[in-house]
């Protein structure tokens, strides 16, 4: 029986991976890839996307957003799983807390509301196949120690292999009644021994000691600094690195892989690779926007660092010292004046719309100004983060077999950022005003175009109103490290 | 002008110091060290003691006792400083809360009684000077920020230049009000940004971490363990070298030295010796009792260990891996009955009376098992204390203008340690039944006689009713490192 | 156009890679993979093999071989490259000196034969292009600075981009002259000065400090031992482990990779992950003689270890401490009986007839036992070795575009190794006797079936009488690090 | 018996020693300190010194000389050891070859010259107490197989536990007939094998890795370069710091303590801290000329570096990370003229008179210009080379039972330096016409006056005809880390 028709095929544009690229078409039968070739030939196919003068890249496998933290759920999917489409993101990680998973939005969660997270997953998972355009899987923010307890539950039966630890609110509830000094506590809080209990996964551990960083707070608010870049100051390097170094320890001792989040100083860097020559099983996470912005353009957490450590942070992810990158992305649906409060002890932490900024801020700052190649974006913007969060190679790779997850790039399109083109339901972007080379012109997910973005258009279109994403259960215990 | 007449000759003993040992006759005068010399002349004095046969040593430097805990300050130093004073130790620094350093006895403290030390210093020296038999330097336990903010004023006008750190008992009640999971929280606590500010002097960590301690507790307690033994696994070698590491970058991003009071593990010891490699100054401390007591005795903090972890204690203070002993001395004035309920978990923590068999100890099972030489049990039990607590050549020393502190050692006399023997609170000792040879048979305090063990009596009896100890103020700034 | 006819298509296979494995048809036109398709249809070909139960690997890329030391290169080719092919190695490594590549065979060259390599590479390549079964890479053997200064040569114009260092042969004939007492010196050798010349391109060495290493065989000799274990003992962990710390102090300095030959002992590995986390780029290598044979079976540089040596070896290479695999295959030419002579000291060192039992012995010890997945072994034979040496994704990979370069696995097939399998010219194996299961049955070579092994047949035929073996020269300064 | 009188007594000065200084009286008998004292009361003696106003330090231990290199050993010692007592030094070590150790003059030694050090040692002890004024212990330098195997004899015998290496003349000449590369090779030189050979004692070590310098030479003299910096270029830090990582290793497998002669860059310490981390006995010693002379000064192996680096040594000496000073003073006997050809690479290699400058050196540039204290001073400069080298407490300290070697030091004493203030054979100083604050005024070898100062005489005067110094025989097996 010869080959049959396929349901798509792209050809004739440049296919990279991590290894190289080289012309290839791309034939995609039930949302798969089915075949690749080479030469002048076709394959069969009953629709066929000539790519051209295109390079054809994996879907873009984002590991971190925070959606439905400031608006419900479905909302937050509604808007910027578009966002996300459109930017070229096909497979998306949610970091977020268990009370923010269900149908009705708890806006101030209080302590009954966090709850295992087995228990709100059937929920959580009707959500995303309703209302997400884009793939979804989730890490769950642990905060007690019944979530962490609950770790082999969720990890069964509902897939969820990855978990978040928020370092700047650690606190201890239990161990209060254990020591005279310690009679009453907040009713929220993990601490170390919530961390110790989750073992079958993965750890992702936001580092900023908290502790240390309110000293700076008031030494810098006393000085009358208001301006963004006392961020920077607020929480210095050693609020980070000193996070690295300690969970790298733990992680070394209970032999659980961990996943440092936000990598933004050289001084992390050099502590992730002294626990690498312990034997620690250690990932790391940068963002675009830690590669590309100074401190004085916004407030974050984790902040933005200066000019020199963008450099460090570039020839980090070129030595592979850095593994990923993540774009952070928060659905606050508020403009920038309703953020900026022009004192940045007032203003917003983290601004929006990054998920849409990504891939052409890295095309644009980091392949075309030559700090990696089109092959390393691939590899830390796809396959790394498949591979770590147990995904690859359903996604973050072309084979056969995989997903027909791809993101067709045109290198030379260049547009100037503006509120018009902006999906996120902030509506406005850190980026807007500047000129970015490189785009993503058409995304497809699992086999169907979900958007597309002629030549000539202002921007991008989804070309679906099928909210067609599916949520990605994993398989516990997949051989982690390395990747 | 000829050499006058000391006061008080000590002769014909074997004068040891880290160096070496030598025959040596001491003079004194105004309680200090006025002469030395060698040869069979003596010099003229208005006393003179034959040590013929005996080591004459620098009076022990115990850096850590906990007097007040658990009884009046007064109270204590009536009955434990005669204790210290009969067990060879001339200079006892105590490590202790400003709420138990007042005139009035304070049991349970609550967070108004947390006042900075400046404020207490006038009362605790008062109470010093009247009541203890030893001199006395005082480590105070940092609670709260205003605390830490007092050290440069108590370090100035009150000469206390060093701050211990409970890291099991952390919290940061300031941190609260940032964060909406952290809304309410424990009146007391401390946190990493209390550390942060305490640079001017030595800070000493308790290294245990509670928050993972807490989970194997519930491990063990659902597993019906009881036993003594069960309190090491409570509290495994992770749980204190993972805060050594921690606090050691801490230390050397501030620059300020750091002193692990309990060292028990190989892994700790690994840690430090990292953290040195770094530049960090770093000291290191363990007790008499780690190193020859197995974790099936009794119930403390940090736990005892196994046998083979006590071989690897010893060859650290070899190799100047660990720099001090130190006795942990707490009063807790009950019987062994009172104190060991038969669990674990009930027993009280800490065993009485360590103070009293602190030397004979160190010589039974370190000097004559030839673990360590006498002039290393010197260097670790009186000079690197005196050092690294900027009491140095004053205390620790036998030099010229050294306060004459002395203990004379019998290293033949054997004695089984009983309750007869005993002058601490409690009246029992967990060594009791145990043969000890090499015991201090006189202890010299700035030249005064004032313990005395004649061959043949049942024990050293306190030569002197007058309570003659001091209040030692230090010097800040002292050049701390290394030592 | 439709997709055309393949030259050969291999279906019903699982086709495995680092990333897992699956059922993929895979077209080969031109000798180069031209289609991977999914599905239970065929594609159209001339010939069609059904691996329907097997395993379709990519070809083994084996890093290390020594043809032509022991007899004429042409001669080696012919019999070795036969071996390897029926072996499944596709892509073979040369580590050899100059004065070897020649086609007139010097037996033992003079310093006046220790040429550049570009003075050879020529009739080398022609020798290649001949006789081989194979293809072949160069790592060239520099003993000269002449040859040293020659290599931004030899790799642009003969594409040769790595380069091996005899530690164990050391001599520095140049600084003799400098200093009063080195007046005369050896004819041969180089220094650490000739290492550092050598820049562009991938420095493997040999580690094994043959001063050491001279002592202790001193006194094994002097205590009378002559068994094969001796050998072991003569060149302790320490004499390799010392060797890979210093030179990748070095290739720190310089920014040069390494690739560590003969890694063999846990000292070893710590050494590698220590340099790593100085931001060192280093590689390694080990033995499949290394994973499985004791220190008392034959006589070796680097020597085989001990049991439990192996375990920690099988252990790094799981966690990516070790990258790849390597044969050493050497071309002695001499039976069993020749070569051993009772006496370590007089036997010959190195057994031949590696490269035939390397993949049946890891799937055996390696696959079979549980130790490494088969995907694994496809990362540390094939792709690997191939990144790491700058082939990849040309060799190593099975991909569109690739050579296709594959080798057929059946798992279940169970031989005893006999003299009679052999191909090598010393006809016999360490391995004689020994039942090993998994065999390659196929071995294609770009397109072409070179060798095949019949069910029920006594071994692997070689399919074809054209030596259809290339050169396969490389780009200098590929992005080394991290594979 | 009433304390006997004194020949000495120095008193009213400031004695110092490294932990802190203090009016004491020093009583001196039969060579040897016997009584010190407070007070200001008299000890009875036949000569009393008014040190009023001055500074009494013990006699400076300067570990390495390199007497008997270009002249006779007795007319070294003539000249060179005055010239030590006018600098303050009472204990010199010798670090020399055996053939320079005899009484007839070997200009140029050949290999059968190179005779085990126990054969020469009677002749040399010989020579040292008939012609040196100061005190002598002697490093051997081993250069073959016998001398590392006469180590426990010499050891035994003659009291030599310390023996030299020098890394950058290593050759191995019974390392040849093994492998065919290697027939040939000099009659001299050493290797690894003779280093591990040498076990019972210390091992120094020159670090200086010539195969490297040498294509630096090569480059910098093709280049055109012959100034004095240049030879800073030719032995960058890692030709240094390489080798102290390389033997540190095997320092650390061999339980061996390792010193490092010249410490001179911040890499080589960042070697010696991680070495110490992993537990090697390693100690490091600088000169007071790396700590105060550019590169642009004069030629000296290890070269002398730059100002920033200089500052990074003062540092290392204040944190204890260089333990001691060493003068590697050379008895050159030329003038200066004929040392300094105009062109680096002819000019002879070090500068006369380096010990005659010592101490002035490092009181003006250490003492008064705040980077050491005066009591630092003392620990580098006396009792850390006299603890290291075995010599503690006889030597480098100010002790009852020490030997009574004192310098009296007048800090304020200013002089320019001229060529009429010389005893060193050479005549000249690198230091002429650079004014010093501070200078020895007075030098006591067990208790005799040898030299004298008076103020507003031109130079020290010897004040005795009678050249005094004893040979220093040590015990093997010291316990000799930590210091």
């Amino acid at each position: 029986m010869a080959l049959g028709e396929m349901d798509l095929v792209i050809q004739h544009g440049q296919v990279v991976t991590s290894s190289g690229m080289k012309k290839v078409a791309i034939g995609i039968k039930d949302g798969r890839i089915a075949a690749l070739t080479s030469g002048p030939e076709s394959l069969e196919a009953r629709r066929t996307i000539d790519a051209e003068g295109k390079y054809v890249l994996p879907g873009m496998v984002d590991p971190e957003n925070h959606l439905g933290t400031h608006r419900p759920l479905k909302d937050s999917f509604n808007s910027e799983t578009r966002a996300a489409a459109a930017g070229g993101v096909t497979t998306w990680g949610m970091m977020q807390a268990s009370p923010k998973l269900r149908k009705e939005y708890i806006h101030q969660p209080e302590a009954k509301d966090v709850v295992p997270f087995s228990q709100v997953m059937p929920e959580f998972i009707e959500i995303v196949e309703s209302h997400s355009f884009v793939d979804i899987f989730l890490t769950g923010f642990i905060t007690t120690d019944e979530q962490a307890l609950d770790i082999p539950k969720v990890a069964r039966e509902f897939g969820v292999t990855s978990f978040k630890y928020y370092l700047h609110m650690m606190q201890g509830p239990r161990t209060q009644a254990q020591w005279a000094g310690r009679e009453r506590g907040g009713w929220l809080g993990f601490d170390d021994g919530t961390i110790y209990l989750g073992i079958p996964g993965i750890i992702c551990i936001h580092p900023e000691n908290y502790e240390i960083a309110r000293i700076f707070e008031d030494r810098l608010k006393r000085a009358g600094r208001t301006d963004m870049a006392a961020w920077d100051e607020r929480s210095p390097h050693f609020c980070e690195a000193g996070h690295v170094r300690t969970y790298a320890y733990y992680a070394g001792v209970t032999g659980c892989p961990l996943y440092v989040v936000h990598t933004t100083t050289q001084e992390s860097i050099d502590e992730i690779l002294k626990a690498r020559a312990e034997g620690v099983k250690i990932y790391s996470e940068t963002g675009h926007h830690y590669l590309t912005l100074s401190h004085d353009v916004w407030k974050i957490n984790v902040p933005l660092r200066d000019e020199a450590t963008m450099a460090r942070l570039w020839e980090a992810l070129r030595a592979g010292h850095i593994d990923c990158i993540g774009t952070d992305h928060v659905d606050w649906g508020m403009s920038r004046d309703q953020m900026d409060k022009g004192n940045v002890w007032e203003t917003s932490s983290g601004f929006p719309s990054r998920v849409e900024a990504y891939l052409p801020v890295m095309l644009t700052e980091g392949v075309h100004k030559g700090k990696i190649s089109l092959e390393k974006l691939v590899q830390v913007c796809c396959e790394n983060p498949a591979r770590i969060f147990g995904l690859y190679p359903k996604k973050g790779a072309i084979g056969i077999g995989s997903d027909a997850d791809l993101v067709i790039v045109d290198l030379d399109r260049t547009a100037k950022v503006t509120q018009n083109m902006i999906y996120s339901s902030a509506g406005w972007s850190i980026w807007e005003g500047k000129e970015l080379k490189g785009w993503p012109v058409m995304t497809i997910l699992r086999g169907n175009v979900i958007t597309e973005w002629p030549e000539g258009a202002p921007r991008a279109k989804i070309t679906t109103d099928r909210p067609g994403g599916r949520y990605l259960p994993r398989e516990p215990g997949q051989e982690l490290y390395p990747i």
